[in-house]
């Protein structure tokens, strides 16, 4: 029995609609192809063909792919836009973008990336794994557009707390365009990217009410004490006021921690002139359950949007590498306070 | 006897006029004012008051100010322009430039880092000595103006090789007016400050047939490759195409080398956040003279040029922190490439 892939319809979905006549992976005929009650906002079902010895398609299995739960920053496919789509294997479907060449830009850095056999295996492990690239209708319905497959980091994990951190006091480089340039150059100053070398640009954390997920416009509005509030709430069992960093020593200390990943990043940025990761983020997970559960690992820290990495030319990416340690650095200080105040409510 | 110490006068002298009448440090009355012979193009008399014991002025003896001679950046003392002084004791004497403020935001700095406790012994080391402020007449003839009195780096070598590199890919900073940061953005972009997290601003390297000390012009187009080359060429005996990079070794590694001592800045870059250095220049100086007669130091490491000094806000400078490690890895790549020739040379 041959197999094969077709791609063959996109449909938004509203919760409850259409008539439940069909399960997932159910086998069935083209001709008979239906949809089955959902409750996600949208899908994207994938016709996986199964033929006969004689090469006649006889049915098909289908994948279904949804908007991504967790995604906290980036554009989202829903409301008809493009947007990146995940599946229920672990697989994350990023569609390439097509203007400034950014979707070229990231597929010829993941081809460079996979087998480039200077990357040590303690680095590789901060990049989301490439399947490839997939010809899948665009969420946003203008029809086949080749996708990134990648690893879907949040995969394994229920409810997990995110921060998406774009590294580098300077999102724009120079073979980028002159209005590219002057907005990234504007939004860099209005944001904590000049003054922090660094800016959140989205997150959501998991506590007993569910998850706190602050709007768009409150992210970019962070100042720099709003980055340090919310480095302690990631790591706290509270989102109030005055949040109580019982995670911090795990989540962040110890040599499994995200403050001893970031060092090793760091490390590896000092020497490495081979990719400028610009407007690229660092992306810290922890799962709360996960770590109550003694699950490991339940914090991890990966690298994502390579769709403005450019050549290093035989020079270190110096400005990720400045706003890295400058992260490293609140990392630091919310880990150090939170030891010195553990140490004051002892005595 | 009171001493005391007055300002009196600047005049700007053509090689070999006025007339040889005085010597310096002879003792005179200021009736009797006249000036030296001398082959310095331009000079400022310091007439020191010698007082008897009853408070009245009975000479004077003087100190003589002259342009530096190894000034290698910077707005220089001549042609009836604004720039620093040196004496003949080992002192610097930078006029306060009052646009942008920049000559109190100076000021400000070397006060605050005199008095600032929190500043190591080691790191201190980096920095030229503070002697206060004097008011002296100004080289531009404008009047009197108040001077930083600073360590003048290079008054122990005779024949210095200096680097002034600008560190850092970013010259501005938010607090500045939006003229400057447009100039600054502009300059930045059109050197190598963006692309390589620092540019050269000057430079003079000594070799057997005098300075090679290339214009202003020349320094601002330098590329990547110019960088690696002048970075040779500092530690060479020849400054043609192929440097011999014969003092390599010796300048930039080892434990008492530039290498060294660029990592101990680093160090404390990665954890200072009381002092953003906007436009601040790393100063390497490198005597060969000293080093073939065995005297120490005959390499050094300095910080110069505080205008564009403002306060870390508890953030680390990220900025000059990216760019030195830039920088580092130039330096490292240059003391790595003269060892494998080294070797080459060997087999």
């Amino acid at each position: 029995m041959r197999t094969g892939k077709a791609c063959v319809g996109f449909k938004t979905f509203q919760s409850g609609t259409p008539t439940l006549n069909s399960k997932p992976n159910t086998m069935f005929n083209l001709d008979s192809l239906c949809f089955f009650k959902t409750n996600l906002q949208s899908a994207i079902i994938i016709l996986h063909p199964v033929s006969t010895v004689t090469g006649t398609i006889s049915s098909y299995s289908i994948t279904m792919l949804k908007v991504p739960e967790h995604q906290v920053a980036g554009r989202q496919a829903i409301d008809g836009k493009l947007g990146p789509l995940i599946d229920n294997s672990g697989h994350f479907y990023k569609p390439l973008q097509d203007d400034d060449e950014r979707g070229t830009r990231e597929l010829t850095f993941y081809h460079s990336f996979s087998s480039n056999t200077r990357i040590p295996h303690h680095i590789r492990r901060f990049f989301p794994v490439f399947h490839g690239t997939q010809l899948l209708k665009a969420s946003d319905g203008s029809g086949l557009r080749p996708h990134l497959v990648l690893q879907d980091i949040t995969s394994d994990h229920l409810n997990p707390s995110i921060l998406d951190i774009k590294i580098g006091s300077r999102t724009w480089y120079l073979e980028a365009s002159n209005d590219y340039i002057q907005n990234c150059f504007h939004r860099d100053k209005t944001t904590t990217t000049v003054s922090l070398g660094f800016r959140i640009c989205g997150l959501q954390i998991y506590n007993e009410s569910g998850f706190w997920k602050p709007g768009r416009k409150l992210v970019r509005n962070f100042t720099a004490d709003d980055v340090r509030s919310v480095l302690r709430k990631f790591v706290s069992s509270n989102v109030g006021p005055e949040p109580d960093c019982c995670f911090a020593d795990s989540v962040y200390g110890g040599c499994d921690g995200i403050l001893e990943r970031l060092l090793e990043l760091k490390t590896w940025f000092e020497d490495q002139t081979m990719y400028h990761f610009r407007s690229c983020s660092v992306l810290l997970l922890f799962d709360k359950e996960s770590f109550l559960r003694g699950k490991t690992p339940f914090a991890e820290v990966k690298l994502i949007d390579f769709a403005h990495v450019v050549d290093g030319n035989g020079v270190i990416d110096h400005n990720f590498l400045g706003g890295l340690c400058s992260f490293i650095k609140f990392v630091s200080q919310v880990l150090a306070d939170s030891k010195g105040s553990t140490m004051e409510d002892k005595f």
